[in-house]
C-alpha cells in the first residue's frame, strides 16, 4: 500500500513556538506539588450560591433570550452598566459605545493583536510581560521593544501601541506611581500611538488604594464621550469567578467598533447566559462582597508567604512586598541561579514556580521567579517556601 | 492647543474590509422588517426549562469547580461525551484526545485560521462559501481557490486545507452526495493535505438522513484513535441553543494539540459553567428531543417558504427545495437582476435577505440571494416573499 504524503506544515509561528505554558500549567496540576505556579483565584471562595441565584434570576427575566446569539458587542444591560460604573469612578463620561464586552480581558488581547499588529510591526511593552499577552500576539508576529516608563515620545513614536498591567503587574506585582502613569499618557499621546492598559487586579487592592487608572488620566471632563489613546481591559475573573469567560474592553468607539469587526470573525458573539448572570451579580454588587472576602483572604496569605521566604529565602533571592496583586517576584542575589534550572530541582522536592524566562519577549532572563500567593493556604504556601529553600540549596551545591 | 498627531492605522485586513454583514445583521432586526437574512433558530423553540434544570444540576455536581478557569482544551467529560457519541456513530475509535472545545464552531474556524494559514497561502473552499469563515480567516490573509468536487489531487497539492459543508451548506442547502464525499476524501488524501469538514446543520435534517460524514468515511475501523485527514467542526447552536456557545472540533490529536496552543493565547479556556450545562443537557438526551420539535418546526417553514415563493418568485428565480438546514438558495434567471441592487429595494418593501456576493471571496457574484426560513412564522415568511415579489417588480421596472 502507498502511503499519503504528509500534510501541510502549521503557521510559522506555531513552528517556532513551545508548549512551555502548557507544560508549566499542567506539572503545577500534580496533587503531591505545592504550586506557586499558576495565577488562579482560591476555588474555595468562588460564590457559588450567588450564581445559582443569579442563574435563576437572568433565566427567570430574559427567558429565551438568553439562548440566542447575542450582539457581536454584548448584552447591551450589561455593557451600559459597566460604562456607567467606569463614569462614577472616573468622574468622566464613558457609553455602552464605549464597551465591548469579550471572553475575559485575553480575549482583547486577541482581539487588539488582529486590529493593530501586521508582522514585524513595533510593539512596546512593560517588561518582564504578562505571558498571556505574548501568547496572543505569537500568531500576529510582532517585533518588541522594551517599554521605558520615562521614555520621550521619539521612543514611542511609530509604534502601533504600548502594553502595561499599571496595578500589580504580572509578573512583578509592581504598582507603577501615579507621576510615572501620567509622565506616560502624555508622551503616548505626543508619540501619537495607543496605550493598552491591562488591569486585572484592580478588585486585588491589598494595602489600600491603587489610585487613578492611566484611563482616568486620560478621560476628558467636558461631558463628551470618551475619546482618549487608553484601551482598558477589565475583567470579572478576580473579582467574581474566571468561568464566567466575562470581561471587557473600554475604547474610544472607532476602536470598539473595530475590535467588534474582528470578534465577528474569532467567535460571533459570546454567551448571553454567561453574560445575563454577569449583569445579575454585578447589580446586586456580589463583586464588590466577595472582593472583600478575597482581599482578607489574599492579605494574610501573601503574608504568610512572604514571612516563610524572609526566613528561608532570603539568603538568595531579594522581593519587594507587593501592594496587591497575586505575585510576589523574587530575584536572585547570587548570580550562579538559573532559574530555568532551578525549576527543575523545584520540582523534584515538589514545588512549582514560573521561572523569569517566559515573561521575557526575547526569552533570556532567568535571574527571578514568580511565586503565586493565593491559591493555597497559607500552611502549604509555608510548605511550598521550605521545599523551594531545600531545592535552592541542592542547587547551589550542586553548582559550586 | 498643538493637537495631537493621528493614531497609528488598524491591520491591512481591516483597511481592506467593510462591515457589510454588520449591516445586513442590523437590517434584519427592525421589527417592521420581515428578515428572510440571518441564520438564526426560532427563540420561541428554545429549550428554556431543559437549561434551567441543567443548570442546577450542573452547580449541584460540579460546585465552585464549574467556576474555574478550565482546561484550554475544555471539560474532560464532554470531551469524552462528544468522543464516544461519535464513535458509536462513525463505527470508529474516537477517543478524548480527538477533541478540543470551543466557542461554537465559529471559534474553530479562527483557531484553524491561526494554525494553518499564512499570508498568501491557499485554501480551497466550496463556493459560494459561509461567510463566517470567510470572516474568521480575513486576518490570516489567505489565497482563495474555488472547490471542484470531482477535482484531482493535483489541484489540491500544496493548499493548506480544503473547507465543505456537505450536509445543506451554507448558504445552498447543498447536501452533497456521498460518491461525491468520497472521491473528494480520496483527492485530499493522495494530495496530502486536510480536509475541514463543517457540519453545523447536522441536526436539521428534514427530509430523512443525510448520511454519512466524510469524518466517517475518514475513519479507521482498526481501533486505533482517529489519525485522518478530515478536521470535523461540530456545536449544539441548532440542536439545542446557541447562547451557550459551546462547539467542538474533532481531528487526530497532533491537530487538537496544536489548536489548544492557538486557543490558550485566544481566550485561555472557555466558560466551564456553559460546558458543564451542555454536558447535563446531552447526558439526558435533550438535543435529540428538541431536535425533533425543530426538525416539525422547520420543515413546515421551509415548506411554507417554498409554496408561496412557487405562487410569487418563480418568474425571475430558481431553487431547489433543500432537504436541510437554514436556507433556499435563489439563483435568478433573468440576467438584468443584481441582488446587492434588489437588496436595497427589499428593505425599501420591508423584507431582507443576503445577496451572493457576500458569500462569494471574490465579491462578484450577484445573480443569487439567501433566504432563511428558519426564524419566522410560516405566516410571516408567506408575508416577506410576497414582499420579495413586490420589490423584483419595482426593481425590474426601474431597470427597465
Amino acid at each position: 500500500m502507498q502511503s499519503d504524503p504528509p500534510r501541510p506544515p502549521f503557521t510559522e509561528w506555531v513552528r517556532s513556538s513551545n508548549n512551555v505554558t502548557q507544560q508549566f500549567l499542567s506539572l503545577g496540576q500534580r496533587p503531591d506539588v505545592v504550586s506557586l505556579a499558576g495565577g488562579l483565584p482560591a476555588t474555595e471562595l468562588y460564590p457559588v450560591d450567588a450564581v445559582r441565584r443569579a442563574t435563576m434570576q437572568a433565566l427567570d427575566r430574559w427567558g429565551a433570550a438568553a439562548l440566542e446569539y447575542g450582539a457581536v458587542e454584548g448584552l447591551p444591560a450589561l455593557r451600559e452598566l459597566i460604562a456607567e460604573r467606569t463614569s462614577i469612578e472616573t468622574g468622566a463620561h464613558f457609553g455602552a459605545a464605549n464597551v465591548l464586552l469579550t471572553e475575559g480581558s485575553m480575549q482583547g488581547l486577541d482581539l487588539l493583536g488582529k486590529v493593530l499588529i501586521d508582522a514585524g510591526e513595533r510593539v512596546v511593552v512593560q517588561s518582564p510581560t504578562y505571558l498571556g499577552a505574548l501568547d496572543a500576539w505569537r500568531p500576529r508576529r510582532p517585533a518588541y521593544q522594551r517599554l521605558d516608563w520615562d521614555a520621550d515620545a521619539a521612543q514611542l513614536r511609530g509604534a502601533k501601541f504600548v502594553y502595561a498591567v499599571p496595578n500589580y503587574s504580572n509578573p512583578t506585582g509592581v504598582l507603577v506611581p501615579q507621576a510615572q502613569r501620567v509622565a506616560l499618557l502624555e508622551q503616548v499621546r505626543a508619540a501619537g500611538t495607543w496605550l493598552v492598559e491591562d488591569d486585572p487586579y484592580q478588585p486585588l487592592q491589598l494595602d489600600g488604594p491603587a489610585g487613578a487608572s492611566i484611563l482616568q488620566h486620560a478621560a476628558t471632563h467636558d461631558g463628551a464621550a470618551y475619546s482618549g489613546p487608553v484601551i482598558y481591559l477589565g475583567t470579572v475573573s478576580k473579582s467574581l469567578a474566571p468561568g464566567l469567560r466575562v470581561g471587557w474592553v473600554i475604547a474610544e468607539p472607532g476602536m470598539i467598533e473595530t475590535l467588534a469587526l474582528a470578534k465577528q470573525g474569532t467567535d460571533l458573539s459570546s454567551s448571553l447566559l454567561t453574560q445575563a448572570i454577569t449583569l445579575e451579580l454585578l447589580r446586586e454588587r456580589v463583586d464588590h462582597e466577595h472582593g472583600q472576602a478575597i482581599v482578607a483572604a489574599y492579605r494574610e496569605r501573601r503574608d504568610a508567604l512572604c514571612r516563610e521566604a524572609a526566613l528561608h529565602l532570603s539568603e538568595w533571592f531579594e522581593w519587594q512586598v507587593p501592594h496587591g496583586g497575586m505575585f510576589v517576584w523574587m530575584r536572585a542575589k547570587n548570580q550562579a541561579i538559573d532559574t530555568n534550572e532551578l525549576y527543575r530541582l523545584a520540582l523534584d522536592e515538589d514545588v512549582a514556580f514560573v521561572p523569569s524566562s517566559v515573561f521575557d519577549f526575547a526569552g533570556v532572563d532567568r535571574f527571578a521567579m514568580r511565586l503565586n500567593f493565593t491559591r493555597a493556604s497559607p500552611q502549604r504556601l509555608a510548605e511550598g517556601v521550605r521545599r523551594l529553600a531545600s531545592a535552592t540549596r541542592r542547587y547551589l551545591r550542586a553548582a559550586s
